[in-house]
């Protein structure tokens, strides 16, 4: 066997232990009794040592010097490059600090449970603050080994070769031109009449109306399922993408557009190159790109009037008629923008002020400049002054609202707005590519978009960088200049 | 640290990576999607190759050495015991024959499904086959290693030290008496009269009764679930164990019966020593004890007016009342004898005449005496002879019932009788103790009972045989008397 054969061997292995991990983690949030959790921790903790000590095996090293120096296909070349990659982050990395890592994430999620409900800062800043310093030290190793600044190292991971310089250039402009766009659409909806569902909606209809949706959508269910969790995700892989949401009988909207989100997310995962299955090649792109696919269905496609014409019937069917599902208010359900203080339940127009908040403050926190007890009070003054919010006093709508610090995630919240400008920007080369798609749309036809969508993004894998797929699909590099326009065509110059 | 430690760490290691293959193999029977599949069948088998891995790492048989100079107290002496022969029976199997078997039952799992639908023997026969020579060579390897015979090998497996000849003298009587007490019964329940009960039962609804009964029982739902599955099994460890049933919506006895049976093999899964889990010492002794504790719930507590007296208010609750949900009638129900064509289906009585046809049937398939493409035409003739029924030219109610084998499970069938034996025996022993029992569970208190199978069964996991087990819970060895005297109690002593 040649050594960039035994690597792909070794690389496929490490895929599948990753899936079973995965299948872990997806039964840990949907399905496991509270008895189970301790011997669950400590379960998943052994098969990630074990799993990096898979990828840490010394031998790997010589194989990817000899794979080298192997002709290979320029795919292969590319899929080998991705393996070097990620040697270097696996071998920056030692076990204790993975397992310390993985130690403080369970204390601090089981405190930010509890300290949520209470809204305690102090008590759950008592776990994050060793996670804090913990992840400071991951970030300085992994900076070291890719030669980057610590932060860049966090975003490196998720979007390969992406800055916080990179990030801001793409951010400034929002900055500006933000406050004043929302001012103007809340004084414009200001003069709208929207009606409101009346519940209750019962959970094993909405459950019905999120398949009929989902299938709608192009989801596969005989390779993938829908389920309930406290904190919607999608985990998966080709063949078994699995998608979760949560609902409230008192409305029907959360889930439904949840379930429109993660149902981009499966789609993406669901369509990764298959040829390339358990290569680095074959993993998705970015973190961004990722986003990008599930807010193209959130964002681009749902918030229509033609989408809103299809599924006014499948509510009607499931609920009953009400005169808020007429479709005209459906879009307007669909598009209302109120200036809120939870990241999960804003709109698209206000959303991006949350993600700036974001990415100020997590540099601070990572740096140390600012102390994890200070956080509350910079958190409300910022607040404040983005979106004019009080949230101070009431940390559960402000620090303490995110999953992802307690999962010792940082580096993330900015793909969220790149992935909404991606959105944007793939939304606009498709609709140029395809004037006839809100006809398609309209009568339920979604294929034209994910083959758009197949072609464009998701056969690529890894392939390219972010950037590079948005290049080549939309002819321009990523900006925010389309997420501008989108905003602007659907919310000001559209009549009400 | 120790050497003996040292075996103790690695022992858990292994018994969390186990957790895990359970809680994916949980997964793929309640959840996964059809096209998932494949990944998952070679995920799993990834993780079976790593375990043993760690199984029979050189290291090891070094460490049992020097923990065998350590001075331990008597609990780890006997742990050690069940170490060293582990490490035999894992050195035993190269990983190329692990492997293989992984892929012929997978092949051969998957040809049964078909052939089962189809009534098409020779088409699983192909499958068979091969899977059949593997577990040859598997049980050669075994014997060899344990110094015993090919199918004393896969017996042991399942029941430390027991032998086909063991078996053959326990259940030489039961072959000898079987007959006429099925037809005394038979004839004397033709007298009686038994009200079915009035479908149809809503799988919810069924569920729900499902979840009281288990809870009546003392099933925590805290620390385990229940689930639904093609065929019922009971997985996990302490804290989280799993069962799963089948709804029909025609009648509600089946899952309910299975429930009770499930729940069973959950309490004893639940309470195996925690001061070792992880260890061998804290696993079940055997398959006949679960089995036997199985049996004690859904044979020797369930078919009783005490407890049809408990359900009957759960059942009326559900599904309303019906003149088949008296409690003498429910009793009537619980205890019919039919001989029929299917084991999984087969009453108390005539179930032992399954389990000897195979008891039979299996050394003779191992050795190679009965090709795999004559059983069914055995198969016939033998139930023709056991139980007077006729099945030939139809597989599906003969040799393709059982899904065991397609699953490489040999040697496994006798622990149901066996275990029937060691319940009725338990029973006995625990009814002379507790006089009062029929009367405390006609209140639905059954921890008299809980407490005395923790104390002389539960409690010892693996730390004595199946023998010492019921030497010392019962004041004898296990023999088929207590079976006997159990049925002539139930059937003919008893007013009908």
């Amino acid at each position: 066997m040649s050594a960039y054969a035994e690597l792909k061997r070794r690389r496929a292995t490490i895929y599948n232990l990753e899936h079973l991990q995965g299948i872990a983690t997806w039964d840990r949030m949907v399905n496991m009794p509270s008895r189970g959790s301790e011997v669950r921790a400590a379960a998943q903790g052994e098969l990630e040592v074990l799993i990096q000590g898979l990828q840490t095996d010394p031998a790997i090293g010589d194989l990817l010097s000899a794979a080298g120096d192997e002709r290979l296909e320029a795919d292969d070349e590319a899929n080998l490059g991705l393996m070097v990659r990620e040697q270097k982050v696996a071998r920056a990395l030692p076990e204790a600090l993975v397992r310390r890592r993985s130690e403080l994430v369970g204390a601090a999620s089981q405190a930010w449970g509890k300290a949520k409900a209470e809204n305690d800062w102090p008590s759950f800043a008592e776990a994050f603050a060793p996670l804090v310093d913990c992840l400071r030290e991951r970030a300085d190793r992994l900076g070291e080994a890719m030669e980057l600044a610590p932060y860049d190292a966090l975003l490196d991971e998720h979007d390969r070769g992406l800055t916080l310089a990179a990030v801001q250039a793409l951010f400034d402009p929002v900055r500006a031109w933000l406050p004043d766009l929302i001012r103007t659409v809340v004084a414009r909806q200001a003069r709208e009449t929207v009606l409101q569902t009346q519940g209750p909606f019962p959970v094993e209809g909405q459950r019905r109306v999120g398949v009929a949706i989902m299938s709608l959508l192009g989801f596969d269910f005989d390779a993938g399922r829908l389920d309930v969790s406290a904190h919607p995700f999608m985990i998966g892989i080709p063949g078994d993408v699995r998608i979760t949401t949560r609902y409230r009988e008192s409305e029907c909207f959360q889930s439904l557009v949840g379930i429109v989100h993660e149902t981009g997310h499966a789609l993406y995962q669901s369509n990764l190159p298959p040829a390339w299955r358990g290569q680095p090649l074959g993993e998705p792109a970015s973190a961004a790109i990722h986003e990008s696919q599930s807010l193209t269905f959130e964002r681009q496609v749902a918030p229509s009037r033609a989408f809103a014409a299809q599924i006014a019937p499948i509510l009607r069917a499931e609920f009953g008629d009400q005169p808020a599902f007429d479709p005209d208010n459906l879009f307007r359900l669909m598009t209302r923008v109120r200036p809120g203080a939870i990241r999960v339940e804003a709109d698209e127009v206000t959303y991006p002020a949350h993600i700036l908040l974001r990415t100020e403050i997590e540099p601070m926190i990572l740096s140390g400049e600012l102390p994890v007890a200070d956080i509350p009070a910079w958190w409300g003054d910022r607040m404040q002054a983005l979106l004019d919010i009080d949230v101070r006093g009431d940390d559960t709508r402000g620090a303490l609202q995110d999953i992802q610090w307690s999962q010792g995630m940082f580096g993330y919240f900015p793909s969220y707005l790149q992935g909404a400008m991606i959105a944007a920007q793939l939304g606009a080369a498709f609709r140029q590519a395809h004037p006839d798609f809100p006809e398609q749309a309209a009568r339920g036809a979604f294929g034209g978009l994910k083959t758009w969508l197949g072609d464009n993004v998701w056969r690529h894998g890894s392939r390219l960088t972010t950037d590079e797929i948005v290049r080549r699909a939309t002819g321009r590099p990523l900006s925010a200049d389309a997420l501008k326009a989108h905003f602007e065509s659907r919310y000001l110059e559209v009549a009400p």
